[in-house]
C-alpha cells in the first residue's frame, strides 16, 4: 500500500504544479497573486519540511495556508493538551469532577480534532485522505472514544463496573496529528530498529534461561533460605524472573547472598552471568539500538533533503520567467514571495539573502540560487541595529559625565564579574546556614540588594531593548530569576504578620529562586560554558523523546490504572489501621509495605506517572512489581516486564544514542566546519561584520552588550545597520538531524534535480506507520 | 624528557642499522646469518607492534630473540600469577600459609622479575634502559617491596601491628612489564581523556550540590522522618551523599519516600534531578568517554603504523641487494627470513606469500612489497590438505560401501541437524524436570549416548584430523563437553554408592555440563550466530579490559583490606551470639546486617573481589558503604565514592565505548570491505580456492569438515593443497584495532616513508606513562 501511496502522492504533487502554471481563470493580478501564494506554500512547506499533498487550486492553497497557521496549530495542542489531562479529574481522579464536566470537556476536544481533519480534507485529494494512516487511525479513535463514552455512560448510569477502555488512544492524537511529524519519525526510527532488536533479545532470552536452569540445579537441592524465610531456587518460574531482575541489577547482591553465604565458589556463577548478561548484552543492545537508530534516521533525512529540494523546483516553475533563454526569477518576485513566506521579515534582512542569493547583482537569479531559499531563511540572522542608549537622549549631560563613563568602564571590566561570582559564592554559604536566624534574614535582603544593582547597573551601560534581546539567554535568566525572587520575600515579608499565613508554598518558591541563582557562576567558565551549550543545543531534539515517553508512559498509565487501581491505598495518617500493609491485608509484611511504597500506587494518573518513573529508573522495581504481583496475580508481572524491555531497553536506549551522537557532533567538528556554505557566503560579502569579535562578546560570552559598537566601528557606511548569524541553538530539530548527517549524505541528494516531472524519486512520499499496530 | 627520548631512541636504532650494514667483523657466513637474525627480529617486532630500541649487536639480537621467546613470556605470566596470588595465602588470608611460605615465593617472584629485568637492560642501552619509566618503575617496586618485606617481617617477629603496603604496588607488574603494552594503551587513553572527563564531572558535581542546597531548604525544616525512624534530609552533608547516591539509582524510590508522602507535588524535584543528572550527566559522561577514547585511540594507531613501517624499511636496508640500480630483496634471501620469523611455517604457506608478494615472478622483491611481510604474516591462512580418512585406508572396502555412504550422506544431510536440534529441546525439559526419578536419571544416559553417537558419526564421515582443526570451535566444544559429561556422570554413578562421598561437587560440574551442551542450539541459527562471532572477535580486546580490571581491583582491594579487615564477620553458624549483627555490635539494627550482607567484607581477597564486583555492578551499594562507614567511621565513604568514579564512571564506560566502537565495526563494514588488499591478491591467485563456498562451510557453518573436497574440485594442479583466510577471529588486539580505525587513517600513514633516516617521526616511541603518579 505504500508504494501505491508513494504512487499517488507524486501525480497529485504533479498535476497541482502544472494546473498551477496552465490555468488561465481569473484576471492576470489575481492570478499572479494565486501563484504567488501557491510557490510560498512550496516554500514554506520546504522550509519546515512538510510534506502535505495539498490541492494546488487557489483556494486550497489559502486554506492550506490557514491550516498552517501558528495560531490554529497552537491550539491543537492545547486541545491535545486538554484531551490528556482529562485522565487527572476522570475517576480514578487526582482532582475528582463530576462525569458531565469531563464528558463535555472531551466532547469539545473531539470536536476541535474533528474540525481540523475536515480542514485537512479540505484541503487535499479525498483519496489521498483516505489513504493517508494517520488520518484514519484519528477517525478511527474518535468514534471509538464516542462509542466508549456512550457505553461508559449508560453502563454507569445503572451502576455496573465499566472500564473507559478508550482512554487509552488519547495519545495516538499527538502522533498523528499533522504537527507529530517528529514524534512519528521517532516511532518509525523504533519500529525499524525492532527486527535487530529481537534477534538479540531472543539470545540474551535464552541465556537467561539457560542460566536459570542452571541455577536451579545448583541451588534448588541445597535446601537454602532466602532472609524472608523463602525457599531459594526452587521454582524455575521464579528463577527466571529473579535472574532477569538481576540483569537490570535491581536485586543485585541480595539475590546472591543464601548461595554465596553457602559456598564462596557460587559467586562465580553469578558474576559470570553478571558478566554475560548485563554487562555484556546490556551494550549490545545499546549498540544494536544506537545503529540502527542511526541507520534509519540517515536514509529519513535523506529522503527529507530530497523532498525539499523537490517542492522548491515546484515553486520555482510557478514562478519562473524566461531571460536570455534560461528560466528566472524576477527580484521583485522573489521579494513579494519572502514577504508571502515569511510576513515578519525586516526589508534589510530581505536584501541580505538576496545580495546572498543574487551574486552577481543582475536583477534575476537561476534555479539554484532559488532553491537555496528555504536554507536561507532558516539561518537566524540578527539584524544589529546600533541604538543610541536612551538615557543619553533624555539627560544627555549627565550620562556622557565623566562619572557617567566611569560607571560604565566598571561594569564592563572583568574584575567586575568576578566580584559577582564571588559574590555568588558567599551567598551560597549564607544559603546553607540557618536562615531562622536573624542576621541571615538580613543579609538576604544585602544579597537581593547587591543583584538589583548589577542589573541596574548593566542597564545603566548597556541599550535595554539589546539587553534583552531574544537570544541573551543569561541577562533573561539573571533578570525573571531576581525580580521573581524580590517578589516572593516580599510577599514572604508582609504575609509573615498575618494570621492565617501559613506560606510554606511562597518560602519553597523563595529558596528554589535563591539557589538558581547560583546556576550563574556556571556560566562564568568557559569550558562549562561550552558543555551547557551543547546541552541546550540538543534540547528541542530531547522534546520530542519527552512526547515519546509521554505516549508510552500515558497507555501504560491508563492500562495500570484499570488493573490496579484501589488494590493499594495510602493512609496520610501513619496512626490508622491499614497504613502498615496499605490497606491490602495481602500486603502484611511483604517488602512493598516495609519500604513504606504505599504511595507508588495507580490510584491517579499522577501517582501512575511517578510510578512509571521509578519503574524506568528500574531500582527496586522488582520489588514495586512484587508488590503489585501479591495484591492481584503472578501474571501482573507481564505488564512491569514489558514496560521494562520497551522503556528501558528500547527507549533509554534511543535516548543515550542521541544523546552521543549529538554530542559528537557538536564535539568535534569546529565551528568552521560547521558553517553552511551559505554562512560562509554571508561572511564574504563582509555583511556579517568582525564574526569573530561578535561571537566572542555575544554569543559566548552574553554578559556584554551587542550594540557596544562605537561610532568608529561603523563600516562600509552601514552604520545602524549589522547582521550577524544567530547561535545554532535557535535551530531547528530537522536542521540539527540534517546537520547530524551532513557529513555522510551522499553528494547526489544535494545535487539538483533536473527532471522532477520524469518520476518521483523513491521517499518523496514517506508513508506513515500505521499505528493501529500499537 | 619525553622528546629527547624520542631523539635518543631514534639514534640507537639508526646506527643500529648502519652498523648493521657496514660492520666486518667475522666470517661472512657468520656475518649473514646475523644480518638475518637482525631482519627478522625487525620483521617480528613489526608484525607484534613491538617498540624495544634494542642495540643491534649480534649478541643483542641473539639475546632479544630470546627475550621474545614464548616461553620466557608466558613465565614472567606465570610468576605474575603467582605474585598476585600470593594476596590469597597472605594475612589476611583466603587459605592461610606461615608467612615464610609466602615470603620464599615472594622472593622467588621478585628475582625472576629482576632476571628478566637485566635480561632486558643487556638488550637495550643503558641511557635508554634508566630513562624508561617502565623499568624505573618495576625496579622501584622491587625495591619497595623488599624495603616493606623486611620492615614487615621484624615487626611481626616484635609483635606490632604492621601493614604490608607494598602489595598495593603489585599490579604495577602486570602494567610495567615488557608485553604488557595493551594495558598501558589502555592506562595512556584513559588518563588522555580524564582532562575532558574532569570538567564534566566538576558540573555535575556543581550539579548536586545545588541541588542538595534546595533540598536542605525545602526539606529540612518539615519535621520529616525516613523509614527507619531519622530525621530526613538535615545535614547538608547526608543530603550530598544521598542524592550522589541516587544518580547511581541505587536508592532509588527510597530517598524520595518521604518527600513524596508528604506531598505529591515534591516527586518533581526528585524528578527533575533524576533526568538531568542520572540521565543527562551519565550519557555525557559516555559520549565525553568514547569520544576521547576514539580520538587518543587513533592516534596511538596511527603511531604504531608509522613505527611499524619504519620498522620494515630497516630491515630492507639490512637484507638489501642492488639490482638494476633497484634495491631489492632476493627469494633465497626473504625465505631465510620467513624462516627464522616464524620457523613452524609451512613450505607450501610460504610459496604463497612470496608469490603474493612477487607478482611478476621476478625471483626478487622491492622494498613495497617487503614491506607487505608482516601485514602477510599476520593473516592466519589455513592450509588445506586433502587428506584421506584413516578408515578408508584400513578398511577401504567397508568404508566405501553403499550403507557406510549411506551413513555419510545422511550426517550431512541438512535434516540430521535438525533431528539433533529437537534433541537438544527435550533434553532441555528433562533437565529441567526432577532427576531424582529413576526414569529421568536413564534418559540422560540415553541423550549421553545420543550426542556421542552424533561425534562419532560425524567422525566416521569426516577426516579427524580436518574434524579437530584449530579453528573449528564448535566440534572441540562438543566433544569436550561430552566427553566431561560422560566422565563425570560415570563418576557420579560408580561413587554414588560409596559411603564417604558427599560428591555435590561432581554433580554440580555434571549440571553445567548438561546444560551448556543446549548452547549448541543457537549455533544452528544464523542470526544468533553472528552476533555471537562479533562477541566472539571482540573477546581478546576484552581481555584487556579484564586485566585493567583486575589492576584497578586488586588496587582496591589491598587498600579495602587494611581499612576494613576483620570488622564484620560472617559466621557460617547462624545460632553464633554475633550472627544477626556480623559480629559488630557497631551494626546491630543496620540495613547492612538486616540484609544479611555479612559475607560482603573485606577479610580476604576473595570476598574483597566479589564486594567489588557487587560494588561496580552499583545496586545497595550505599547499604554496603553504610556498613563499613558504620563500622569505622563517616570518612570510610570516600573509598567507595572514589571506587564508584574510578570503575564505573570511567572504566565501565570505557568498556561500552569499546563494544560499542567493535561492535560497529563489524557491523557496518561488510565483509568485502574489510578484506585488505592482501587478502584480494590472494583471491585474485586464486589460491583460496571457492571462498565463498569455504567460507560457507567451514566458517560460518562449522559443522561441516573442511576437507569435503571431492577429487572433482582439485583446480589447478594443486590437488593436495588449499590455502584459505581463517576468520577474522583469530586476527591480534592490535589488527581489530587497525582495522577499527583504518577507514578514518590519512593516506599518509600509509605511505611509504622514503627518508627514514633524516629523523624520527614524531610518535615513533611511544612515552610509556608514569605510573608513580597513580
Amino acid at each position: 500500500m505504500s508504494e501505491a501511496d508513494k504512487r499517488e502522492g507524486a501525480d497529485v504533487g504533479q498535476r497541482g504544479a502544472n494546473g498551477g502554471g496552465k490555468s488561465s481563470a481569473g484576471s492576470a493580478e489575481g492570478h499572479k497573486s494565486d501563484e504567488l501564494k501557491l510557490a510560498a506554500v512550496y516554500v514554506s512547506d520546504a522550509q519546515y519540511n512538510r510534506n502535505v499533498f495539498f490541492n494546488t487550486s487557489p483556494q486550497c492553497v489559502r486554506l492550506y495556508m490557514l491550516y498552517n497557521h501558528w495560531s490554529l496549530q497552537f491550539l491543537v495542542y492545547v486541545f491535545i493538551f486538554v484531551d490528556l489531562a482529562l485522565a487527572l479529574f476522570e475517576d480514578p481522579a487526582f482532582v475528582p469532577l463530576p462525569l458531565w464536566a469531563t464528558y463535555i470537556m472531551e466532547l469539545i476536544c473531539l470536536a476541535a480534532f474533528t474540525a481540523r481533519l475536515i480542514h485537512y480534507a479540505r484541503i487535499i485529494p479525498k483519496q489521498k485522505f483516505w489513504k493517508d494512516p494517520k488520518n484514519i487511525c484519528i477517525v478511527v479513535v474518535i468514534l471509538l472514544t464516542l462509542v466508549d463514552m456512550i457505553i461508559y455512560g449508560s453502563l454507569k448510569a445503572m451502576d455496573y463496573h465499566v472500564v473507559r477502555w478508550s482512554r487509552v488512544f488519547r495519545p495516538l492524537f499527538l502522533v498523528n496529528v499533522t504537527e507529530g511529524r517528529h514524534l512519528r519519525r521517532a516511532f518509525r526510527s523504533i519500529r525499524n530498529a525492532l527486527p535487530q532488536i529481537i534477534y538479540v533479545f531472543f539470545l540474551f532470552i535464552i541465556s537467561v534461561l539457560m542460566f536459570s536452569l542452571m541455577a536451579l540445579k545448583l541451588f534448588g537441592k541445597r535446601d537454602l533460605k532466602t532472609i524472608d524465610g523463602r525457599s531459594y531456587f526452587t521454582n524455575y518460574g521464579e528463577i527466571i524472573f529473579d535472574l532477569y531482575v538481576l540483569v537490570t541489577t535491581a536485586n543485585s547482591p541480595d539475590v546472591m547472598m543464601p548461595a554465596y553465604n553457602s559456598s564462596s565458589t557460587f559467586s562465580i556463577f553469578f558474576i559470570v552471568y553478571i558478566l554475560i548478561n548485563t554487562y555484556t548484552f546490556m551494550s549490545v543492545f545499546l549498540a544494536v539500538v544506537y545503529n540502527n537508530y542511526k541507520k534509519y534516521l540517515k536514509e529519513e533525512v535523506r529522503q527529507l533533503v530530497r523532498a525539499k529540494r523537490q517542492k522548491m523546483v515546484r515553486a520555482f516553475k510557478v514562478l519562473q520567467e524566461m531571460r536570455d533563454e534560461e528560466p528566472v526569477v524576477m527580484q521583485a518576485c522573489w521579494n513579494q514571495l519572502v514577504c508571502v513566506v515569511q510576513p515578519n521579515i525586516t526589508n534589510a534582512h530581505r536584501e541580505l539573502l538576496w545580495s546572498v542569493s543574487d551574486e552577481n547583482k543582475r536583477g534575476y537569479i537561476g534555479k539554484m540560487a532559488f532553491l537555496q531559499l528555504p536554507d536561507l531563511l532558516n539561518i537566524q540572522v540578527i539584524t544589529l541595529k546600533s541604538r543610541t542608549h536612551p538615557l543619553e537622549i533624555w539627560i544627555p549631560r549627565i550620562y556622557s559625565s565623566s562619572a557617567s563613563r566611569l560607571i560604565c568602564r566598571v561594569v564592563q571590566h572583568r574584575a567586575f564579574v568576578y566580584i559577582y561570582d564571588f559574590i555568588i559564592l558567599v551567598n551560597a554559604v549564607f544559603i546553607g546556614l540557618d536562615e531562622e536566624n536573624s542576621f541571615f534574614s538580613y543579609a538576604e535582603w544585602v544579597f537581593l540588594g547587591l543583584y538589583l544593582l548589577e542589573i541596574l547597573m548593566k542597564l545603566y551601560t548597556f541599550e535595554p531593548r539589546a539587553f534583552y534581546a531574544r537570544h541573551q539567554f543569561w541577562n533573561w535568566f539573571d533578570s525573571i530569576i531576581i525580580v521573581s525572587a524580590l517578589v516572593a520575600t516580599i510577599l514572604n515579608s508582609v504575609l509573615k504578620p498575618s494570621d492565617g499565613y501559613n506560606g510554606r508554598q511562597i518560602l519553597d518558591i523563595v529558596f528554589i529562586l535563591r539557589v538558581l541563582r547560583l546556576l550563574r557562576v556556571v556560566d562564568s567558565i568557559k569550558r562549562f560554558r561550552a558543555i551547557i551549550n551543547t546541552l541546550v543545543k540538543i534540547g528541542p531534539t530531547i522534546l520530542t523523546f519527552g512526547q515519546l515517553i509521554l505516549v508510552v508512559y500515558y497507555i501504560f498509565a491508563m492500562v495500570g490504572m484499570e488493573l490496579f487501581k484501589g488494590k493499594i491505598t495510602y493512609f496520610e495518617n501513619s496512626a490508622s489501621p491499614g497504613s502498615e500493609y496499605c490497606g491490602n491485608p495481602l500486603l502484611k509484611g511483604s517488602a512493598f509495605a516495609k519500604n513504606n511504597y504505599c504511595k507508588n500506587n495507580f490510584n491517579n494518573v499522577w501517582s501512575s506517572f511517578v510510578l512509571l518513573v521509578e519503574l524506568t529508573v528500574v531500582n527496586q522495581w522488582h520489588v514495586l512489581a512484587s508488590g503489585f504481583t501479591a495484591v492481584t496475580n503472578a501474571s501482573a508481572r507481564i505488564f512491569f516486564v514489558i514496560f521494562h524491555i520497551l522503556v528501558v531497553i528500547i527507549i533509554i536506549n534511543i535516548f543515550v544514542a542521541f544523546v552521543l551522537e549529538a554530542f559528537f557532533v557538536e564535539y568535534t567538528f569546529s565551528k568552521g566546519e560547521l558553517q553552511t556554505s551559505l554562512e560562509k557566503k554571508i561572511e564574504e560579502l563582509e555583511l556579517g561584520i568582525e564574526q569573530d569579535k561578535l561571537d566572542e562578546n555575544l554569543v559566548e560570552d552574553m554578559e556584554t552588550c551587542e550594540n557596544d559598537l562605537g561610532p568608529s566601528e561603523t563600516v562600509k557606511g552601514k552604520p545602524s545597520l549589522m547582521f550577524k548569524i544567530a547561535s545554532k541553538r535557535y535551530r531547528t530539530v530537522d536542521g540539527l538531524l540534517q546537520r547530524m548527517f551532513e557529513a555522510d549524505l551522499s553528494p547526489e541528494d544535494n545535487a539538483d534535480d533536473e527532471d522532477p516531472d520524469n518520476e518521483s524519486p523513491p521517499g518523496y512520499n514517506f508513508p506513515n506507520p500505521s499505528y493501529d499496530t500499537i
